[in-house]
C-alpha cells in the first residue's frame, strides 16, 4: 500500500503515464475515488461512466504492456457536457424531456477523436437545460457549484465541464458555446477555455441549440493542454454538413514571432464591473496592448445573438413546448416560447445585421491580431441570484452573464478565455480573440499571459489528494 | 437610301458589325426605331436609354475606324430588367414606391460586364413589382404583353426582358429568377433562359428582392448567344460578399461527349398540364433519357421557397408598406404583409427544410447529367386572368405559374430553360437542371434540343422590317 500522487496535467500525465509511473487503471480509479468524495459538493457530473473507464484502461495498459505505441492522450482522463452523444448513455441535454430517449447508439465525433488519441471517457457533465442558460441552475439535476466557492454558480451552460476542470477531477473537458457557454464558466471557474472558430469542429453525435450559432470547445487547467487537446479535435468529418474543411495552423505549435493585440473598449467598458475591465487592463498592458479600438455595434450583435438563438431555440423545442411544457426548465422554457413566437421579419433582420456586422469587425484584424475583452461582466454569482449590479445597471443574471461573450460568437470568431485573478481572489476570465481560423493567435497571447504569471491558479491546485492502495 | 437586314442573333451581329456589315450607329438607331414602331403593343421597355446608346455606338465606330481590335459582343444591342443599375436612371425595380428616388450612380456590375464587352444598352425593361409575380402585370407600368399573342402575359416577373427578346428588339435581355422569374418568362415567350448556380454571378448593382433565393440571369434566341452573353457576365466581384467565386467551365465551349438524362415524374407531372408534360417528354425522348426519376420532396422545397421568399420579401418592404401601402402594386402588396407576420419558427423550419433537401437533390446528380421538367404548368395565361385549370386542379394564376420553377431554383441548382412549341402553337419551355456549377451540361443538353429542331421558332423570327435611310 502506496500513496501516490499524478501529476494535475494532461500531458504531464499522458508522459509519465507512458513512462510508467501508474497505470492507467490506477489513475481511472483514483479519478473515480476523487468523483465520489467530492463531487456530492460541486455536482458537476450527471453520469459517471465507471464501467467503460475501467475497461478502457484495461486495455490500454494492455497495449502499453504489449509495447506498442500509445497514442498522445493515452491514460489522459476527460469528460464531456451531457449534450455530447456517448455510446449506451442517454443524452439529455440537461432536460428531462429527453430522459427517456433510448441510449445513444455511438459516441460523438468529439469524443470519439479523443478516445482515438488514448484518451480515457469518465463521464457526462451537467449543464443549463438544452444549454439556453449561463449559471447551469439546473431543476432536474440540480445547480452545479462553483469549486472555489460552492454559494457560487459554476457559470453555464458548460459549468459542469468547467467546474469539473476546475475541481481536478478530469484535466480535459469538452462543452459547447452558442452565445458564451465555454467562455462564461471558463471565467466564473478559473479555467482555460476554447470556442472555435464557427465550423471548424464538428459537431456529429451533440444535441443541438442553435443551429448557426453553435459552437463545440473545450476546457484545461493549462495551456499546453486545452492545445494540445484542440489540435486533437480537429478533424474532418464528412457526416457534419455545417463543418467547413479548411486548413489551418495547428494551435500547439507556439511559433509566432510579433503580435498586434488591442483592447476593445466602448460596449466591452460599460458592460463590465470594475473587476472585469480590472483583468482585461491588465491582460492589455502584459501583451503590449498600445490601443483600444471600437467593435463596431456590438450592441446589435448582441441583439442579432439573442434573437437569433430565442427563435432557433424556440423553433426547435416547440413540439415538446406544446406536450410537455412541465417537463421544461422553468427558468427557460418561457424564453424559448416567447422566441417560437417572435415574428419572421424580427430574425432576419438579425440574420442581416449579423452579415454585415461580420464584414466590419473582420476589418478590425487587418490591423490587429488579437482583441482583448473580458469574458463575463462580474464573477461568478451566487447561485439563486436573479439580478447583478453592472455599473449601476441593474440586469437579471441568466440572460446577461453572456453580454460580453454574445457580440463575439454571433459572428463565428475564435476565442481563447483566459482566467485571471481578481481582487477580491476569484476568476475572471479575458477572451483572446482572433480572426477566423486564427486560433493560432490566440494561443499564443493566452501562453504569454501564462507566462507572464497572470493566469489564475486555484488555491487547492495540485493538492490532489494521494490514493491509497494505488498499485504500479 | 438602301434598305438593309441586319442578322437577329447576337453572336452574327458581332460578326457582321465586326466587317463592317453596318455600323453600330445605324443598328442603334435600328432598334430604337423597331422599339419606337411596335413596343406600343408590346410595353416591354419602361426606359428607354436613347441618348446613350448612340454615345456608346459612335464610340464604337470610331474604335472600329481606328483599327483597334473590337471585343467579343462588339456592336450587339442589349437591355436590362429595371431593377438593375442603369447610370443616371432611377432604379424603379417595378415600383412607384422607388420612382422618386435619386438615379443610379454607376451601371450595375453585369450591366458593366456586358458594357465591356462591347455590347450597347437600349434601355430597360418592364417587370412584376419588386419582382413578386409570374405575369409582368404590373398596374403602375402596364401589363406587358406576349409578342405571340398580346391578349396573353409575357410570364414574370422578368416579363420585358424576354418580351423583348421574343419581339426581336434586342437579341439579348438581362433579368432576375428568384423563384423562376427567367424561367417562367421564357416559356411564356418563347425564348431561352439561363438561370444560374445560387452565388454565380455578381448581383451587385440590384435591387434585392430575397438575398437568399435571387439569382440574376438571361435570355437570348439561340443557345449559342445565350452561352456567349452568360460566359461574358462571369467574372470575380469583391463588392458582392454574397457571390462565390469559383472556377467552371465555360458554356460556350461544346465538349460534352456523352450526357445522362433524365426526365423528372411524379410532383412534376401532377403540377403539369397536357401540354407542358408533351413538351418534356419530347424533350426526353430526344435526348435519350431512359429514366423518370423522383425530386424528393418538391411541394416541400416549393413550400420552402413560398415562405422564405414570402418573409424575405415582406421583412424587406416593410417600412414602406407601412408608410406607403396605397403606391404598392395591389397584386402584390397583401402577401408581402402576410409575408412580413409569419412567425419566425415557420421561416426557420423552412430554410432547414431547404438545406436538409439540397443534400438529397444533390444525390440525384450521381447518376444523371442533366434532369428535365417543364418550366411551366400551362402556356402563357391571359392578361388578367386570376385562374388557372391545371389537371383539373383551380389555382390563383399569379403565384403558381412558379410551381415547377420554385422546387428548383430554392436549391440552387443551374437551369437552362428551352422554349419548345406546343400543339396550340404557342410556346412552353422545359427546364434543363443541372448540379450547381454544372450550367456546361445543361448548355450542351440546350445544344442538342436545338440541333434537333425542337426548338420554338417564332412565327414572325427573321421578319425584322428594314430600316430605310440606314448608312454604310
Amino acid at each position: 500500500m502506496t500513496a501516490r500522487r499524478f501529476p494535475s496535467g494532461a500531458l504531464d500525465l499522458a508522459r509519465a503515464y507512458a513512462q510508467h509511473a501508474f497505470s492507467a487503471r490506477e489513475l481511472v480509479e483514483h479519478t473515480l475515488a476523487r468523483i465520489a468524495a467530492d463531487d456530492g459538493r460541486i455536482n458537476a457530473f450527471t453520469t459517471v461512466t465507471a464501467e467503460r473507464a475501467l475497461a478502457e484502461a484495461a486495455s490500454l495498459d494492455a497495449r502499453r504492456a504489449s509495447g506498442a505505441p500509445l497514442p498522445p492522450l493515452a491514460g489522459v482522463p476527460f469528460a464531456a457536457k451531457n449534450l455530447f452523444d456517448i455510446e449506451q448513455v442517454t443524452t439529455t441535454a440537461g432536460s428531462r424531456v429527453l430522459a427517456d430517449d433510448p441510449p445513444a447508439q455511438a459516441d460523438a465525433f468529439l469524443v470519439r477523436r479523443l478516445r482515438e488519441q488514448g484518451a480515457i471517457l469518465i463521464g457526462a457533465l451537467n449543464m443549463d437545460e438544452f444549454a439556453y442558460g449561463f449559471t447551469t441552475e439546473n431543476h432536474h439535476a440540480g445547480p452545479c457549484r462553483n469549486p472555489h466557492d460552492t454559494t457560487r454558480t459554476a457559470g453555464g451552460s458548460s459549468g459542469g465541464s468547467a467546474a469539473a476542470v476546475a475541481a481536478d477531477f478530469v484535466p480535459l473537458a469538452l462543452g459547447s458555446d452558442t452565445n458564451g457557454s465555454v467562455r462564461v464558466p471558463a471565467s466564473c471557474c478559473g479555467v482555460f477555455g476554447v470556442k472555435p472558430t464557427y465550423g471548424r469542429l464538428s459537431r456529429s453525435g451533440t444535441f443541438p441549440f442553435v443551429a448557426s450559432l453553435d459552437h463545440l470547445g473545450a476546457f484545461a487547467r493549462s495551456v499546453d493542454d486545452l492545445a494540445a487537446v484542440y489540435d486533437a479535435l480537429q478533424g474532418r468529418d464528412p457526416d457534419d454538413p455545417a463543418q467547413t474543411p479548411r486548413e489551418a495552423e495547428p494551435v500547439g505549435a507556439g511559433r509566432i514571432a510579433a503580435l498586434r493585440v488591442a483592447r476593445l473598449g466602448g460596449y466591452f467598458d460599460e458592460h463590465a464591473g470594475d473587476d472585469a475591465r480590472g483583468v482585461a487592463l491588465e491582460a492589455a498592458n502584459a501583451l503590449g496592448a498600445r490601443e483600444t479600438v471600437e467593435y463596431p455595434d456590438a450592441a446589435v450583435a448582441r441583439g442579432a445573438a439573442f434573437l437569433i438563438t430565442a427563435s432557433e431555440g424556440g423553433q426547435l423545442h416547440l413540439p415538446t413546448l406544446r406536450t410537455r411544457y412541465d417537463d421544461h426548465e422553468p427558468l427557460s422554457r418561457d424564453r424559448l416560447i416567447a422566441g417560437a413566437l417572435l415574428p419572421a421579419a424580427w430574425l432576419l433582420h438579425a440574420q442581416r445585421a449579423r452579415a454585415v456586422l461580420r464584414r466590419r469587425v473582420l476589418e478590425l484584424f487587418e490591423r490587429h491580431d488579437v482583441l482583448i475583452a473580458p469574458a463575463t461582466p462580474v464573477v461568478a454569482p451566487p447561485i439563486g441570484a436573479a439580478w447583478m449590479d453592472v455599473n449601476g445597471q441593474r440586469l437579471p443574471v441568466r440572460p446577461n452573464l453572456g453580454l460580453l461573450t454574445q457580440p463575439v460568437s454571433c459572428l463565428g470568431l475564435p476565442v481563447v478565455a483566459v482566467p485571471l485573478r481578481t481582487a477580491s481572489g476569484l476568476p475572471l476570465a479575458v477572451q483572446l480573440i482572433a480572426a477566423p481560423w486564427r486560433e493560432d493567435l490566440a494561443f499564443e497571447a493566452a501562453r504569454r499571459l501564462e507566462a507572464a504569471g497572470l493566469a489564475y491558479v486555484p488555491a487547492f491546485s495540485g493538492a490532489t489528494p494521494p490514493v491509497e492502495g494505488a498499485e504500479r
